[in-house]
């Protein structure tokens, strides 16, 4: 019988040959990674357990503080502080203010058919390079962080049969808002969610990266796509050579398979206070908005930069509407600078930050009152997540929220677009 | 007797041909400006004391967010919808995140002979375009924003003779460090600070703003410069076309006069907790930094980001430190994007934020640990200024803050330009 490429590259992990679903396996892992969101209390906790040992390996242990950067308090510093620290003294990689954790390690790190453990739960992210990335909590981090293995239980695998091509003004985000509206915040709960199908050849890295990042807003362990040429040409041009390519085995068994057609999306729109509460944008009425933000690993690469620029060029934010604009990475940034997109953004009235979770994490930047909206391209739209108990959260595409920041509600970008 | 320019400019605010320092007058003020420091505070005493009432003339009351901007918190985000709100239902202008206050004021507002009052203890600045700025409360702001008067004594002046240029390597940065240092924190209190002499012609308009924006650091009511062609053909150049020329008179009556060659300055640093702890760069000695900050409305203007950019061209700020720039205003920031600056930056490592106060301001971005030492462009480096009350402010020219992120210790930077 078949394997999924998920148990495939879990199979590797642990040494076997054949894994199933439902089976622990302790697996070997090949990089983890940790940012300022809880790194801190990973250090106390390996100072207090752990005195005296190292890291089971420094150069794959990954240091990132992309949470709160710069910070914006004294507490703030004081676990960057940290973090430097034990980075310094244990040798490892380490990042401060050079963009959000998972766009760092896709440029820097990833590799078709690792494991990839980290302590943020977009680390499945990953399976767009066709890697294993799964998100744990501080405490396993740090036992992780020492022997360098975790036990796992293998996932049953959802495949998502994807074929035809998106519309103009429609992008991979549609399709995963889509998707998990469709199959529910609980509908993928510590399952695989496999994006395959002969659409998939069509879509860019960043396309993927869209897809397995907000895998986990459907509960899944982790999201994965087959890599292909495009992966491969992308890792060696990056200079790593080794990877392990698996691809799901015709008679892979799944759990259950869904068949989405690229050409029947719409620009959709989770609704506050819930992923999962997905409509089409001409479906949404009048929704004014206060602020808007283009960002996070889910969306804040170039090509969502380019496809805002399109957008906003020649053209003003409405006005006493904020848009913030975070590239997701000092890489993204400077080829945006290259392609003249932060000229653009600025002079539509938009303000450029550093590269940094900002506005998605909620907790340092771009911060929103009682009562006011947002449209945004992060990852989650919790009561909360931006600001105030008693504020809003829409999350769309980068297309989406330019346009609504143009015209200060939500609207839809078909007709705003070149 | 003759008359300076402070005093001429406040005789034309209250209506009279002469007045003497120590003299009460009320003076009509041209422009008052309050930022997201303490306007909630204005606003709250605004609509509870002056219920219906209008603000005394809509074109002349600026409300600016540039203080914590984008919001760090809720706390912060109310302050600026409360902002916003006030400012739609009075019509007057707005800005959020579009640079520092003074900054935008210098850019869209300021002529010369100006009376100018504003919540913000450097509003000094203006004086840079021969326009008497000064800073006062909130609740003496609520009243002006009403009435368009207040009540003023006319302060006494000093004179600061500058002859000479400046050497390689050396500001107006160095020179406002060396004459705080050399006066006092309190000596100027309540006085004007006239800088004059043959060396003014030569001081370019951000020269001017770097002397007097620091002014209030001593103490001083305000700093002055009288205006000349450079000023004129600035402010006509920005579609201001009004204004009113004063200079002081040859028998004008100083309290004191104090000579500067500006061939004799070298770099300065000021040192922890005070602005007139002031050594040269030379005798410093090694200090270790952690973070280092180009910005601010004393010297996050182009012509310091350029000087910046030639010291990092092509180098990588040291491990472990980190680099914040802030550019003074969205113009400037554009202007960097122009002449490449902000790639330089980047390559080098450090991280660009979005205009505004940003570590100067210490309560939103940047801010330091304990333990942690920052060496700023910043206007103060009051104990706990950045953060942490147990961290150390060093205050310098943006070549010595590039030079010393570099280095990773403070560093005179006549040997790294160019």
């Amino acid at each position: 019988m078949g394997m999924t490429i998920g148990e495939k590259i879990l199979a590797r992990a642990c040494g076997k040959d054949v894994v199933k679903p439902g089976e622990i396996i302790t697996a070997k892992v090949d990089l983890c990674m940790s940012n300022d969101g809880t790194t801190h209390l990973n250090i106390d906790i390996f100072e207090k357990k752990l005195k005296g040992e190292k890291v089971f390996d420094p150069e794959k242990v990954i240091f990132i503080v992309d949470h709160n950067v710069p910070a914006e308090s004294t507490k703030t510093a004081e676990v960057h502080k940290k973090m430097r620290n034990f980075a310094q003294k244990h040798h490892i990689p380490f990042y401060e203010g050079a963009g959000v954790c998972h766009q760092i390690m896709i440029e820097d790190y990833v590799v078709p058919g690792q494991v990839i453990i980290a302590a943020d739960s977009h680390t499945c992210s990953y399976g767009g390079l066709g890697a294993f990335g799964t998100g744990v909590g501080c405490t396993d981090l740090t036992s992780i962080m020492h022997s360098g293995e975790t036990w796992l239980m293998v996932p049953e695998t959802l495949n998502f049969v994807l074929e035809g091509n998106f519309r103009q003004g429609v992008y991979a985000r549609d399709l995963i808002l889509k998707v998990i509206g469709d199959i529910g915040a609980d509908g993928a709960t510590y399952k695989i969610m496999e994006f395959s199908g002969p659409a998939v050849k069509n879509l860019t890295i960043d396309d993927r990266v869209v897809l397995c990042n907000m895998a986990v807003e459907a509960g899944a362990k982790s999201g994965l796509v087959a890599p292909d040429e495009r992966v491969i040409e992308y890792v060696k041009s990056r200079g790593r050579h080794e990877m392990h390519l698996f691809a799901s085995d015709e008679d892979a068994v799944y759990e259950q398979s869904y068949a989405y057609n690229l050409a029947d999306i719409e620009p959709m729109v989770a609704i506050p206070h819930n992923v999962d509460n997905v409509v089409p944008v001409t479906e949404i009425g009048a929704v004014k908005i206060d602020q808007a933000f283009i960002g996070s690993c889910n969306n804040g690469r170039i090509e969502e930069l380019r496809v805002a620029a399109q957008i906003l060029q020649g053209k003003k934010i409405a006005p006493y509407v904020k848009l913030l604009i975070s590239p997701a990475s000092k890489e993204v940034y400077l080829q945006a600078l290259e392609e003249g997109l932060v000229d653009i953004f600025m002079e539509s009235g938009a303000m450029v930050l550093n590269a940094n979770c900002s506005v998605c994490w909620g907790s340092c930047q771009g911060v929103i009152g009682e009562g006011e909206t947002l449209i945004s391209t992060g990852t989650r739209n919790f009561k909360g997540r931006a600001g105030h108990p008693n504020s809003s959260v829409y999350l769309a595409s980068a297309a989406t929220v330019a346009a609504s920041a143009l015209v200060g509600k939500i609207t839809d970008p078909r007709g705003l677009i070149g």
